[in-house]
């Protein structure tokens, strides 16, 4: 009998994320699955057991901030079991904190499944094609760049993502055709939850406006981004690494890079000398000494710091005073 | 008396590209805007004539797909000739063609507008911040990567569009200011149109989810994806450069270069060796050879080429033969 076609797409995914060159350094330790219950998890766990001879751990975090959360992770932990998962585990957390219930059960979460990751394992989660589209869309209103809406990554260690080419009509088809049966968590539709406003009414309605595809096309976008924002940092350290001597940067070498390039540069170099909270804005004028030099004075930076261009390179200096000691290698 | 917030920032975007290092070859000729009757066009007609001293040449083209176009040109037209411009033309246009009326009028009224442009002069377009994120969604939608969604630029020659980082509320505020009455487009409230839709239903719904600033977190985000566009792209060609010999491309050289990176590279050389139609998925089948390379056959491509890779260089074959005489410089 055929595999139905449904189950046979999530185990592809899980297939190929386990096999791939960067998951190798994984391969000698046991996979864990993180498993709410819900359709995404619950298909992924059981395309896991199916495809790895490695021991896969299952781990279900009670976030305990719904009744009967616990009867919700014994039933997912017993799922998980007769799956073939070696070793369950339902883990408690306290969901507190600052940035809304949303975030402050990310960070417990995410946490917890650290926690029992055994050394070396790589930690499975359920995000779908869906999840990277609302993630996409979250990112778009922050507008912080490219950044920002370049999604999750597949591959992110020590957490793996298999499941973010696959829609979540296709997971809940996987979980029927094994006679799976979800849980559906109440969250999913609560509508105080952006995420779950976006899932609900915006994405629909783009895809409506938009004649489909939306979300499909909101993760192939993001995932080009990610490789443009990887080449374009790798870029930028090979540009630093020419540039860079002592506690300078060459502004006559930087300047032969695209403006891209040099912000890339600039930015990490003032982070490494303890300026933070750098917008945008900030870069552009720090790069106005690289890119449109005329001989003006320092550009100042949060934190009460200077950048300043003097014989050809750059300098941060501190309250008025260098930060670190000048070089004339310029 | 302060000139008026709303006519200021007008004037301050037009000035600043009129003034950018990037616009000075357009210096010597007229300026041309180009004028509908609508807000964002009257108060960039407006700020223009305010803010220059060249002759501004007015053209106002008329798409003779509403009744009384004819009237409302004719209105936009005595508007500009009050405004000081030096040449106001009104252009009748037929709106024909695939694609359906918004690509079609789009099509009509660039054609009319390079005609109507004198040599050397720039054009002047009426974009807001609003036009800038509704083709970001529009672009998003498409899914074509980065490039879709990078927006429109505000220097594109013959092309300049000032006001992209203006909203059009402050466009109808300039022109409430300084006491114009624009013309409102029927067509601008016709949901039959995917940008209205876009603008009227599914800008507001994401403001509303994501708590503001979505318009101008889309169009910031545009500029830094733009930059990064053409970071890669700047990069690629100089890649390029040192990686092609004659009809074939140094594989172990392009090796050497980020995903992203080889990407671009290729594109760029097969279509000029006629391969189009080129996909996402056959870049990434082609660039197989370059970063997977262990001893595979060809790959085929659209129109029926093939690329191979032979002691080290690639070379594309055309119908089972070479496209170009083999050159056994690899």
């Amino acid at each position: 009998m055929p595999v139905p076609s449904a189950v046979a797409a999530v185990r592809t995914a899980v297939r190929r994320l386990l096999g791939s060159a960067e998951a190798a350094p994984y391969a000698g330790a046991p996979v864990v699955v993180a498993c709410s219950g819900g359709a995404d998890s619950l298909a992924l766990a059981a395309a896991t057991t199916h495809v790895t001879r490695r021991p896969v751990h299952g781990v279900v975090v009670d976030h305990r901030i719904q009744d009967g959360s616990a009867e919700v992770a014994a039933r997912a932990a017993d799922r998980l079991t007769r799956l073939g998962c070696a070793d369950v585990r339902v883990v408690p957390v306290d969901v507190e904190g600052p940035g809304g219930t949303e975030a402050a059960a990310r960070r417990a979460r995410y946490a917890a499944l650290a926690e029992q990751r055994p050394d070396g394992a790589l930690v499975l989660l359920g995000h779908t094609l869906d999840d990277q589209a609302e993630t996409v869309l979250l990112g778009l209103g922050r507008g912080s760049g490219a950044r920002s809406i370049a999604g999750m990554r597949s591959l992110d260690p020590p957490w793996g993502r298999p499941l973010l080419g696959i829609s979540r009509d296709t997971t809940v088809r996987a979980c029927g055709e094994l006679g799976l049966d979800p849980w559906q968590d109440p969250h999913n539709e609560d509508a105080r939850f952006t995420r779950v406003r976006l899932r609900t009414e915006a994405l629909p309605l783009l895809e409506e406006i938009l004649q489909g595809g939306v979300s499909t096309a909101l993760a192939r976008t993001a995932e080009q981004l990610r490789e443009d924002g990887d080449a374009l940092d790798a870029i930028a350290r090979d540009v630093r690494r020419s540039a860079e001597s002592g506690e300078t940067l060459d502004a006559r070498v930087l300047a032969g890079s695209p403006a891209a390039v040099r912000r890339r540069v600039l930015r990490e170099w003032l982070l490494e000398r303890g300026v933070t909270r750098l917008s945008d804005a900030h870069l552009r004028a720090a790069d106005a000494l690289v890119g449109h030099w005329r001989g003006q004075g320092g550009h100042a930076l949060p934190g009460n710091f200077v950048l300043r261009r003097s014989r050809g390179t750059l300098l941060v200096e501190s309250g008025g005073h260098p930060a670190a000691e000048w070089s004339n290698s310029g």
